[in-house]
This record gives structure tokens, C-alpha cells and sequence, in this order.
């Protein structure tokens, strides 16, 4: 059995090893257009900080020690160019020499990610103006803010990568303008109060947050950004800037194959990480999975996601018995940055109410620690809730320290259904004066959250 | 309705607080025979080592705000010496005037407690001789460290409080030793491996473990402790020794009442904190309850349990209906000291082998966050599997930085007996370099204990 793995970022590489792992006689190709496999993304940040020193510790394994430890093969620097399951081939080029030919196999495994959504304004191409997505992005962010004279850099949106790099800048000893039209960060994972916090660290911190839109990047004679306009007719001087709008998934060779998409323009998939197409598996970034509570299809590329999709992909595209399974993602994020840690699971109030739940949101105030213990910090949290069943649909937790880890206790919790009575009532969570005040402030929330659903149903009467 | 809470620490403030709640009719008296109600024992290593700086930050309320607060009338300074359920009434003295008489109450509710273990050695009631469970020990101890030419301690028991105490010497400036006949600190909770990290801070402190038990103790010519003698015939100078070697429940008042006492010599209690006598509830530090999992009957006089089997008590008592139960405690712990923080959730490899589990243990070592980022700590992790399901029975985490927050993961995996393989396959942790490894620790952990099981599957073979 010949089985292809198409993309090499973080998705392909573990699906190429799994799928040896499955099924040491197939023989497994894993290709990628670029010159790296296995690429950590999320520490991008850091690199460009200059917290991470080289870039080679974002590259997890070269190509050759993939090759020697996974037992794949690896073709870097080869562009699948279509896969044609029913004849079982593909066609691919390959750039270092120019040439195209077919290649037979078996079983296609997409892994072919997802593309840093562009701003579509003039001047976009601008020298100075960047997207981090991939290693080679962040190498030329880097080589840009040593090499040339930069001094402000404007950074288009306020998620997670816009608030990380806006860091990374500050770090960097460089002045940092964040522009999103909501005015603040962190919009559609935190709400107004939660991002309070964020906000307030980040003004402190000397970064500016703009509720403006780039318009059109302008140069100067040489071809370098020189300043932007925004939608409000602002010119704001920069000598670089960062987009961090979101991405969208690669889906033009599964579209060559007639793999159906998805409603997210995602790559569709069952549990078992199938495509449409007879043969051909799909998995990383680029596919659309099911949400934890009301199992809506959504785009999720974050790294542990593209991990378990690949493994299952792999194991089903090789064989593997039984069939593995994906049952759903329980999204969860987590941001640290200007001191403040920022963390959210499951469902917005927002994400609730759409999916027709009967949902409501609260927000308290506690503390990290023992409040008269030296280093308490303040720590935010929010719940959603159902209101007929009390359930937990999601929650976000913001403070200085013990916000992200806390957040974890709310995945088994979302996943499994649980009621904030029983977080009230049953759940022992750790109390020790250094580390959590008695009542910790997961449980607290729980006692807000039960006080505000009963009041909701007194007043529905 | 008139309820009497017997014991005013910590439950049976919070349980005269409930019943009043549930039924603003009752009248409720609160009996506490020292001075102080409402206190948080969990505090005086911190209070001890100067790190909170006044008394007061650990009595919560004063009687008389206890009183206008929570509408229950409050008898500081009042032991009760009898109760007498079938002929509704207890007998009290009075501590302050020395009187002797008797109320009428409805209702009783035994708060009384727990005291710390006594070594049951020669000398033990030399001035300088400590245990650490009230506020007033919390003063003495402090009062004697301030007042008296101290420059040794000796610590009896490798305990939470023998470990925190440890500590609040050495922040002080004193030397330290303990003494735990295991050699080694958090025995029974932690195993020799997942000690370890402890064992070498402690070392690096400068604080002596020895394993040697007390066998008498010496004073000088004016009945203060002069030194030790041990078990092994060592005579170990010190100008103070403070004895942590646990609890026991205050049972004498139960027992006057033949109110039935359990195997643990905790009162026994059903789930709805009945005792075995009409009218006759308990909650608190002297209670016995279920453990998860196994349901064994424990003693676990922690706050937080506290806390939840006062609130039961209260409202039962109270006639709230319907009426409140209490299903099982999950057994969390945790403590930080010397910079490493450490905690154990559910069962230890012992317990559950002690209750009919067919169960194993593993370690493994990872990374508190993305092992490249800077700050990032090794973090051990250890879980107790049961073999043939999986099932998750309990686990205990030990590190720099995250252990503590992350062993909350654990109650609802352990409450809710889910499989290690559920873990690795569903559980969408937090993943941020700053915070997380791409697979956070509790999933490696995971990953090893299927390993392990399947491994031991085989070999049963």
C-alpha cells in the first residue's frame, strides 16, 4: 500500500509517522512544497521576540531526521499539483528541478493547511508588510526588524497573533499601533468586561489599540512601507507591518480531486477524518471539525487539533482496525502577554445563543491565591450557562496568574455535560493558601452562575 | 425551631451561617468554648513565617460580626459538656462565669472538630513544644519563635504542615530538621519517585530530613525544650519543636450522645449528614465520608469538605426540602514550598490496590510549558490506572511552576471514571508556548499509562 500525505507543516508530519506506525509495510510519502517539515508555528512569536534564540528550534525535525526516525519519505520543495484518487495518482512538480510527473499510490492523506487570510488592499505587497504563518514568515519578519530602520509597526488585528506580536514588538524595544475594528483585542473569545484586563496591560505597555481599518498601504521610493490610511482617513507612519486577520483553509487541490467543501470553507469530513472522495483522507487546519455541545461544523486550527485529526486520518487511510474515530473539539485557547493570561473553552454567549440555546453569561472577580496571601492576583472569570439544565457551555478566565490552567478544568467539564450545581456542590478543586484561596474562583463563578439562572426562572414565571 | 451548632472553627460557623439561610425562622446558636470563631487554620504557616502580617487576617469574622452577619447568636467561651437529643437539650458551662447550665434545642449539629495528634512521649508539655491547629497555637508559636533565643527546630512529621512549617523556619532564619520515620516528606501521598523534586529543595534549603521518631524530650532548667532524644539514640539540640503528625476527631460529645462513631474513629454520617441519632446531625473535621471511586469511608479534614458537608448538615437540619445530599469527596491536596509545588488527586497506587483495584502506576517527566520558551520547568506527573478500564483512579503532579492548577484536571476525570484514552484522544487542553506544551503534560501522562496498561495486558497473555 502507497500512501501520499500532501503538506508538511505539523498535520502531514504526524500523519506520515502514524501511518508507518499503523502500517510498517505501507510505504509513505509525505510531500510539502516549502523546505521544512514539522514547523511550530505558535512559538513564532517568541523567535521574533528574541525570546526563542534560533530559528532552528522552531523546525522540530529536519527532513532527513524525519525521514531517518518516522520511516516516511520526505519530498521538500515538491508541489503536489492535483490528485487524482479514482486513477490512483498524483501529479506533482518539483521545484528544484522544474519537472512534473505522475505517482502512483493507493490512499491520499490532504494535510494541506491553511493560508494567512490577506487584507486585499492596495499596497499590500509592499517591503515591510508581512503575514505569520510559516517559518519562512517569521525569518523575514526578523531579518526586517534587524535590518532596516524600524520604529513603529502597525499591527492589523487584535487576536491572538495581533497581541502576541504586539508583545513580541514591545519587546523588541519597538513602538506598536494594534488596529482592529472592534477598538479592542481579543473580540469573539472574550467579552467587553474580560478583555478589561487585556486592555488595560496593553495600554500600560504603550501600544495603542485603534477601532480603524487599513485602507491602503502607501511606500516610499524604494518600494517600502512608509505609512498606512485607514478607513477613517487616518495616515498612521510605520516602517513595517503585521496581519493578523485569521486564515483560511488551502482546499485548491481537494477541489481538483472534487472533495467537497464545507459550509466554514473548510475541507468536509466524517468521524473518521473521510473526505467525499473515495481514497482520500483530510486532516490539520484545513478541515472543518465538530464542535463540542451542538456539533457545529468549525474551523479550528490550532495544533493539538491538527495532531489528533492527523492521527486518526492516518491510522484510517493505513488500515488500522478498529476504525479510529474524531468525536469533537472542545475549543480552547489560552494567550499570555503584558502579564496578563487569557483563556477561553467551549462556547461564547454569542456561539450559544446562534446554536439556539437558552443561554446566559455571568462574570465575577476572585482571586488567584488566598487573598491575604503575598502574589493573590486578581483573576476574572465567566461562564455560560443553559439556563433549563444549568449546564456549562463554555468560560473564559483572565488575571495575572492562574487564568490558563484553571481554564482546563472547564474541558472535561463542557465535554462532559456538567451542571454548575455539581461544580459547587462535588468538586473537591485543589485549596492551598500560595496556590488557591479556599473557594477557588472556578467554583464561585458556579455560585453566580446557579444564583443568576434561578433568578432568570423566578422572573420567567 | 431552635438548632445548636457545637464548634465554631470553621464548619460550624458556616453551618449556624446555612441553617439560618435555609430557615430565617430558627433560632440558631452557635457554641464555641475558646475565643475566636470562624478561623482558617490553612494560613498559619504563612502567618508564622511573617508573610501575613496580623492575626487578625486569619480570624474572618469576630464574634460579634459573626453575630450581625449571619443572624446566629454566638457563645464564645462556652464548652458544652453533654448533649441530649431524645430529651431536647445539652448542658453547658460557661468558661467565662463558671456556671453549669441547660438549653432546649430541637436540633443539634456536631461541628467539634478534630485535634492535633500528641506524640505521647516524656516532656511533651515543655514550654516550646508545639502542635499547629488553632489560632491561639498559631500565637504561641510565634509569640515563643519572637520571645525566646531559638536557632533550631525540630519538626515531628513530614507532612503538609511538617513540610509549610519547614518552610516558615527557614524564612524566619532558623534552622530546621525533620524528623518522619519514612526518612522522606509527603509520605502517602507522593511516591518516592514524585518526591523527589521535593526532597531536593528541601535539601538545598539547608533542612535536614531524618528518619527517626522522638522518644523523649529534654528541657532545660526552666521546662523549655532543651533537646531531643530519637529512637536511635541521636540527641538532637533544639530551642523549639513543633509536632505535625495529625489529626484526630473530637468525639467525646458524640459519644456522650451514643452517637455511632465509624472505623476511622470519625463520626459516622449518612449522606445526608444524619448521624445515628435523631436530630442529631454532623459535619466537618470529625466526620468520616466517602471517598470517590471506592466509596471507603475516609477521614479528610480539609476546609473545602468542610465547608460542603456544613452546608448538607445546615440545611437538612434546617428541614430544607427537598433535602441536600453529599455524594462523595475526591481526595485533592496540594502545597507549595521551597519553590516546588506539589498535589495528589483520588487514589494513591496503594489505595487502590488496598481496595481491590487491579491498578498501576506510572511516572513521567515533562515540560510546564513549551520546553524551548523561556521559564519553562520540568513537571512530573504520576497517575494511578485501573488496568482492565483504564480508568483513571488518581494521579499526583509535582514541579517549579503548574503543578497545582493542573492537578484540578483530575477531580472531574476522577469523579466522572474517565479513561486515560479518553484523555489522549478528547481532552483539548490549553496549548500556548508561554503556558503549555503542544501535548500538555496530563496528556503524555496519559499516553505512557496506556502504554503501560496495554504492555501489562500482554504479558498477562
Amino acid at each position: 500500500m502507497r500512501i501520499a500525505v500532501i503538506g508538511g507543516t505539523a498535520s502531514g508530519p504526524a500523519a506520515a509517522a502514524e501511518a508507518v506506525r499503523a502500517n510498517p509495510e505501507a510505504e509513505v510519502v509525505l510531500y510539502e512544497q516549502g523546505s521544512h517539515v514539522s514547523v511550530g508555528a505558535c512559538e513564532i512569536p517568541y523567535f521574533v521576540a528574541d525570546q526563542i534564540p534560533e530559528a532552528s528550534t522552531l523546525e522540530i525535525l529536519t527532513p532527513e531526521q524525519f525521514e531517518e526516525t518516522r520511516g516516511a519519505a520526505v519530498r521538500v520543495r515538491h508541489r503536489v499539483e492535483a490528485i487524482e484518487p479514482e486513477k490512483g495518482r498524483l501529479v506533482v512538480e518539483s521545484l528544484v528541478h522544474g519537472s512534473r510527473h505522475e505517482e502512483p499510490f493507493d490512499r491520499f492523506i490532504l494535510a494541506t493547511g491553511a493560508h494567512a487570510r490577506r487584507l486585499g488592499v492596495d499596497g499590500e505587497d509592499a517591503g515591510g508588510v508581512f503575514t505569520v504563518r510559516g517559518l519562512e514568515d517569521a525569518v523575514a519578519v526578523k531579518n526586517w526588524l534587524e535590518s532596516e530602520p524600524v520604529q513603529h509597526v502597525v499591527i492589523v488585528g487584535g487576536g491572538f497573533v495581533g497581541v502576541e506580536m504586539a508583545e513580541a514588538m514591545r519587546h523588541r524595544g519597538l513602538r506598536a499601533t494594534i488596529l482592529d475594528p472592534s477598538g479592542r483585542v481579543l473580540r469573539g473569545v472574550l467579552s467587553d468586561g474580560m478583555a478589561g484586563p487585556m486592555m488595560e496591560a496593553i495600554h500600560t505597555a504603550g501600544v495603542a489599540v485603534r477601532a480603524e481599518r487599513v485602507s491602503r498601504i502607501e511606500t516610499d521610493g524604494h518600494g517600502r512601507v512608509a505609512f498606512i490610511r485607514t478607513d477613517k482617513g487616518e495616515k498612521i507612519g510605520c516602517q513595517a507591518v503585521i496581519v493578523g486577520i485569521g486564515i483560511e483553509p488551502r482546499t485548491e487541490l481537494a477541489k481538483s480531486a472534487r472533495v467537497k467543501i464545507g459550509m466554514t470553507g473548510g475541507i468536509a469530513v466524517d468521524d473518521q477524518m473521510r473526505t467525499s472522495q473515495r481514497h482520500v483522507w483530510a486532516c490539520g487546519d484545513g478541515i472543518e471539525v465538530p464542535r463540542v455541545v451542538d456539533g457545529k461544523k468549525i474551523l479550528w486550527p490550532l495544533s493539538p487539533i491538527a495532531r489528533r485529526t492527523s492521527r486518526v486520518a492516518a491510522r484510517n487511510a493505513a488500515g488500522a482496525k478498529p476504525a479510529d474515530s474524531f468525536a469533537s473539539v472542545t475549543p480552547s485557547v489560552a494567550v499570555r502577554a503584558f502579564g496578563i493570561e487569557g483563556a477561553a473553552v467551549g462556547l461564547t454567549l454569542e456561539d450559544a445563543q446562534t446554536s439556539g440555546f437558552d443561554a446566559e453569561a455571568i462574570e465575577i472577580k476572585h482571586w488567584s491565591r488566598v487573598s491575604t496571601m503575598p502574589g493573590a492576583k486578581r483573576l476574572h472569570v465567566s461562564y455560560v450557562v443553559e439556563r433549563g439544565s444549568g449546564r456549562l457551555l463554555g468560560g473564559s478566565l483572565v488575571g495575572e496568574e492562574g487564568a490558563a490552567l484553571r481554564a482546563n478544568v472547564l474541558v472535561p467539564w463542557i465535554r462532559h455535560g456538567v451542571a454548575v450545581r455539581e461544580i459547587v456542590e462535588e468538586m473537591d478543586l485543589i485549596y492551598n493558601p500560595p496556590l488557591a484561596p479556599a473557594i477557588d474562583a472556578l467554583r464561585v463563578a458556579a455560585s453566580a452562575a446557579m444564583r443568576a439562572i434561578n433568578k432568570s426562572k423566578k422572573s420567567a414565571r
